[in-house]
């Protein structure tokens, strides 16, 4: 069993369910002390995040990760015990936080150990950023640690997220960037009343009905060269009180936007308020912006130092891709520095019997050490 | 106090909560036995019904009406306590059950006994059918004593029902119709996924959305003489666990048609699906008739005495109306009878502080007597 193995199965075996680091952030202090890394603790409210740096100068280059996972769903429903990290006879590794992604944090520590063995003394500096709030309300996370980064004048060039990106392969793809997530609570207001005297009610149901129907099938944008078109969805419509005699008082619809950058938040809320504008009923609208895209141009050197380590380890010609959910990139994104997320197989996150391969594992450990290679030394 | 009011109060201050008569039959059978009338109960379930008749002779008619009330809701946010029948100093007598309907059983009571004192053999029957299942789910009220006499071949001509049928002033409306009621329940399959994911997603929200505009705003009919156009009205929509980031699997719609005589529960059942099916889509839809369309025209007999009554006895000009919402009446008009509602005002019924005017009740009394002369007498 390779060290990256050993060590992805030590951080899943820590029962470490978001916000509670319990632990992972020592074991991970502990492997990169005696490395050279300065450690530091960053504690905001109940999460841990770890702060570590080892080299004074530039490139700088920052892994982000987290420690926390997401809760295991009925246990007894996984074919092995959820933090057992049991390895099955396909070589495939199972447990929470399995691809998402404590072995990405192990990947990164050994492929920076064999970095350093090689380099004692490289052009730029490392870094870790890891976190035990990114599952979570991700408040006290990553954007407090690059908060007080910034605060203090501390500058990273390149953050290289472990979040899980692959596809089908290994390396098959990476992020560059992520969508935006607005979302918004649309309550419209009506008469209640009886269902056999409707001239005495107003139905907010059927006020919604013309203007729900234009919001569903509105082309927002058609994307461009990084974002899939702006995507809109309906996760809840809720009117009525269960009795089927009375015409309900109002009607609550949440929302939500996945937008790229040919949108900002103002442009989707205008569109949306002269929609329901021009369907002239009362309605009330709370927006919530979850986070703002962004994007890692193609052309930077962390992209392409990236893409070549893939090509060397794996064969593979990488996609950029900005799909998929928010993530804690969208935080470093904004201190300017090129952000990339590149992982494992994601097929399996957030799942009963999430898991992933082992010889996947060791290939990525493979990936990242070339990617400091191509940064630092090339 | 005239013995209407005082029968009324009587009635209002035995708390006989849907289908809990209480002793309101009692009460009631006790009056009508020495008056002649032959007395016969006919429980169903936990359901008391009455059937009261007096003579044996045509042409017979029957004042139909319930001794069961809804609940009070909020007993402390009512004026007066909901059962102590207090006359306010304006004349209005307050109570759950006032309106709808116990008042109006009083009524017939007087009125029969006044009638029956003055014409002792007259040329037809009278007959009371009291039941305590009208505001429940009728299923072991009036519809398993017309059941019953059916069965046993005794006919009836005519029926008065006591619902409260007046809008503005005593009199002015009378129903002698109801429209029918189809309810639906749609159910909208989609896929269930996370709304980052919409491709791998199907939202049953955006899927009903253009068919939900079609169906609110489809006009199904423009009525007929007797009938308002038939109204569609959705009670109900939920999709969603309240979780915001998930597109929901499936769409759940009630709605309910209140329809004419020009439709039949199947050609709305066939025209909605016509709807449904042209947005091709999976769903499925369950169907409940609670009852059809009744009418009784208004050249009938009974139609002509009690219009002449009001007439008599108010000099209104009543008007004809099949609105409102289901009654008792759509039971009995299937076995051929002439059936119509008069009542008092409906304006508090079911709402706090139900109340009606003792000066309206004791001249509903006069109408009902006049009724009977019209019928039975001249
Ligand atoms: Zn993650
Ligand atoms: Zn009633």
């Amino acid at each position: 069993m390779t060290e990256t193995i050993q060590l992805a199965r030590q951080l899943i075996q820590i029962e470490s369910v978001t916000p509670d680091d319990n632990g992972c952030q020592h074991v991970i202090a502990d492997y990169l002390r005696p490395l050279g890394f300065q450690i530091e603790p960053m504690p905001f409210g109940d999460v841990s995040n770890l702060w570590a740096r080892r080299g004074e100068t530039g490139p700088f280059i920052v892994f982000a990760g987290h420690t926390d996972v997401v809760p295991t769903g009925p246990a007894d429903q996984w074919q092995y015990p959820p933090f057992s990290a049991h390895i099955d006879d396909k070589g495939q590794l199972y447990g929470r936080g399995s691809a998402d992604m404590k072995s990405s944090i192990a990947c990164f520590m050994v492929a920076t150990k064999r970095f350093v063995a090689k380099h004692p003394d490289p052009k730029g500096s490392i870094g870790f950023l890891i976190t035990s709030d990114e599952e979570g309300p991700a408040v006290d996370g990553t954007v407090k640690v690059v908060e007080a980064l910034e605060a203090r004048g501390e500058k990273y060039d390149y953050c290289l997220v472990g979040e899980p990106s692959s596809s089908q392969q290994l390396g098959d793809s990476i992020k560059n960037g992520r969508r935006g997530s607005l979302s918004g609570r649309l309550t419209v207001k009506g008469i209640q009343g009886h269902i056999a005297y409707p001239e005495l009610a107003e139905n907010p149901i059927h006020t919604l009905a013309p203007a729900l129907k234009t919001l569903t099938e509105t082309v927002w944008d058609t994307g461009n060269e990084y974002f899939p078109p702006t995507s809109f969805q309906v996760s809840n419509i809720h009117a009525g009180t269960g009795a089927t005699n009375v015409i309900p008082g109002d009607c609550v619809v949440d929302f939500n936007f996945r937008f790229s950058t040919e949108q900002t938040p103002n442009s989707l809320k205008q569109a949306v308020h002269a929609i329901l504008d021009g369907c002239e009923f009362h309605y009330d609208l709370q927006w919530n912006l979850s986070g703002l895209p962004f994007i890692t141009p193609a052309e930077g050197k962390l992209i392409q130092a990236v893409s070549k380590a893939i090509k060397q380890k794996t064969g593979l010609q990488t996609q950029l891709s900005t799909g998929g959910g928010t993530s804690d990139g969208r935080f470093i994104a904004q201190t300017g520095a090129q952000v990339i997320e590149l992982g494992p197989l994601n097929a399996t996150i957030h799942k009963i019997d999430e898991h992933v391969s082992v010889d996947d594992l060791n290939q990525l450990t493979d990936i990242y050490e070339q990617t400091l290679i191509n940064l630092l030394v090339d």
